[in-house]
């Protein structure tokens, strides 16, 4: 049995973790340096961005994952500036972030995994970071969630966290997260910054494999604005304090567990979105294979005309089957469909325009469901969750440096 | 030489066209039909839409086009109602406006191409149409252009048109046109609605050549917001009025021409794009092939990011960079380069955030000139234009129906 309980990211047994504000960000009252850590050696695993202007803290984390085989002790996480596009000098400050970490908590070089987010382009003050490693160390409480929390915000106008308890017949564990979202998020990779922990025993590349595949259905199944980060990463720690130990048999409750986990904190990162009123979960079934039902439910999802036509209570389903038609998979207008909330709009190539108004009352709520059948008699299926477009996120992304 | 000269799409000898109001749309001083016929039989060629939830009056033209074996006379273009997602009854008034085209203009039925533009899902009025091709074949004029060019247009700001004059070895010929654009404007195929004629005699495989080599870097070079529409056309008319025979040698100078005003009409229809306030021009070199140039063009032209920093004169160039890194195609971040307008942003994997400055003053313009150097070495470029993202693009799409 699965149930959500407080805590975040240290309601499992034996991580602690604290936020700062060190001064990357200019407004004192905000925190910009986040330290999670376990008090005993950890499996991890992790998902990195796909994009191939990677930062350097993704660098350096994936080095030393692979290095570790799979351990890791402490994840610093710096808000305010992505330390991208950075060149040398931003390796060297991702490195020393990871050796002040490594010195601050007393663990290997190799398990200490580092990640960055806010602008990119500009080079991250090696002092700044190093006080923030020192004081975030410092401040290391096993009820320092909201604050870790709190710091790895950049535009998100709310915090993120989960956590879960799962009793079962192994015992019980816990595992707890979370995550920073708002901009440049995209499916195609974690799109964000995730923690996640984990108090049960898990051995890494069984760990890897759960958070792999559940990634795949929850920060893979979100956009805001269809851009990949240079940044994203995703990074889960177990490290056994419950005593309870899992096994290949017991990937089916790992998963069950991460799952109930990632979802929320995923549909958070959408519903904080910038400039996002609804949350929009598209669904996409008839289609050929999952990938195709995945490529037309994020073209869906990533549709300025389909994310506008929402945001403006207008029952466009017209824009939801050019969409599909265009997605670059298997479709038949003939035997399509496309539904809002319950209301069917067309179906076998005909249009029911004279039930939008019905559509239009629906999509005055803030959580919208749209459903779209390709028509191509499959019967795979999938679902991603967006957020409708506004003039607030225009607003936002025209003036986030100035 | 070409020549820009005065008159449209009735530039060209022995073209005349029409625009009407027939009451597809309900403010009666808005034209919402439009014809427009060669005097004497005409060679065509076209490019569709590649949607599969193809428009009636697209599957209508296209299997005109077949059927005639590349011969046209008349184009006629509803705007106001896409007549798409119609199913059957779609289909019988596409068949309809060709039918009455072809009895009022006195041609053979698979000589019309038909076209529309405007809102998915709606029935077309059958009597409604048919009375506006009998008023427009009574109201075809050698000066008609303007009106054609106003009566196609639907969100667009203002009537699109260009004519040129050549002067060659070959004589002295003419090519005109007229295009819709604004919103659902996407590269992969012209992604509006086009019209074009030519005074010159071409043979229909050659005219079909030029066409889609030209469509290729003109209108399949655009982008307003990455949407595929289900009736974007180009349709290019030749019917040798000026006794000018163009064969297999002269195809450079029938690319030129057409380009010439292709290129114009496609920035014209970006310029004109919904809440459009600034042309862009993407320019990306340092790439392994044209293709991979034109995707990377394409994802960095259709950021959500890259054109909300663009509308708030934001040198945010460590976008750029991550979209490229994101497009799927060679990209080496130690080798990249990112320029907008002249100042060089990022070069060699570091950046010059020093002077963004310079950058920043260069964004107050209206015509935005940037450049990403995918790094790689090769030496393929590519050119897509774009728009900013603004605040009224959302309102527009968020209340295009209400």
């Amino acid at each position: 049995m699965i149930t959500t309980i407080e805590g975040g990211i240290t309601a499992p047994a034996g991580f602690r973790a604290a936020g700062v504000h060190c001064g990357i960000k200019a407004n004192p009252e905000k925190l910009d340096l986040a330290l999670v850590v376990s008090d005993t050696p950890a499996t991890a695993a992790a998902v990195f961005t796909t994009n191939l202007a990677v930062a350097p803290p993704i660098v350096v984390s994936r080095e030393h994952l692979q290095a570790s085989r799979g351990q890791a002790r402490a994840v610093v996480i710096n808000s305010g500036c992505a330390n991208a596009c950075t060149g040398d000098q931003g390796r060297q400050v991702a490195h020393l972030m990871a050796a002040e970490t490594a010195r601050a908590v007393d663990c290997d070089l190799e398990e200490v995994l580092v990640m960055s987010t806010g602008v990119i382009g500009v080079q991250l003050d090696p002092r700044t970071v190093t006080q923030g490693v020192i004081d975030a160390a410092d401040t290391l409480a096993a009820d320092g969630h909201m604050r870790a929390a709190l710091a790895i915000m950049t535009t998100d106008p709310f915090p993120k966290e989960r956590a879960v308890e799962v009793a079962s017949p192994r015992g019980t564990f816990r595992v707890g997260g979370i995550c920073k979202g708002s901009g440049m998020i995209e499916p195609r990779m974690a799109t964000m910054l995730g923690v996640l922990t984990c108090d049960a025993a898990v051995p890494a590349p069984l760990l890897q494999r759960a958070l792999s595949e559940v990634t795949e259905h929850t920060f893979n199944a979100i956009t805001v604005d269809g851009e990949c980060s240079t940044n994203d990463c995703v990074a889960l720690l177990a490290n056994g304090a419950s005593g309870v130990s899992l096994g290949q048999a017991d990937l089916p409750l790992l998963e069950d567990a991460l799952y109930e986990v990632c979802r929320f904190l995923a549909t958070e990162i959408v519903r904080g979105g910038e400039g996002a009123t609804k949350l929009v979960t598209v669904h996409v079934t008839g289609a050929r294979s999952y990938e195709d039902a995945k490529q037309a439910a994020r073209a869906i999802a990533n549709s300025l005309l389909v994310k506008t036509a929402i945001h403006g209570g207008d029952p466009n389903w017209g824009r939801l089957v050019a969409v599909a038609g265009r997605a670059g998979v298997a479709f038949q207008l003939s035997s399509a469909a496309v539904r809002i909330g319950d209301v069917v709009l067309f179906e076998a190539g005909r249009p029911y325009d004279e039930r939008a108004p019905l559509a239009a009352d629906y999509l005055q709520g803030k959580d919208i469901a749209v459903a779209v059948d390709l028509g191509t008699g499959g019967s795979d299926e999938a679902t991603m969750w967006t957020c409708d477009l506004s003039k607030e996120y225009v607003q936002i992304n025209a003036e986030y440096r100035t």
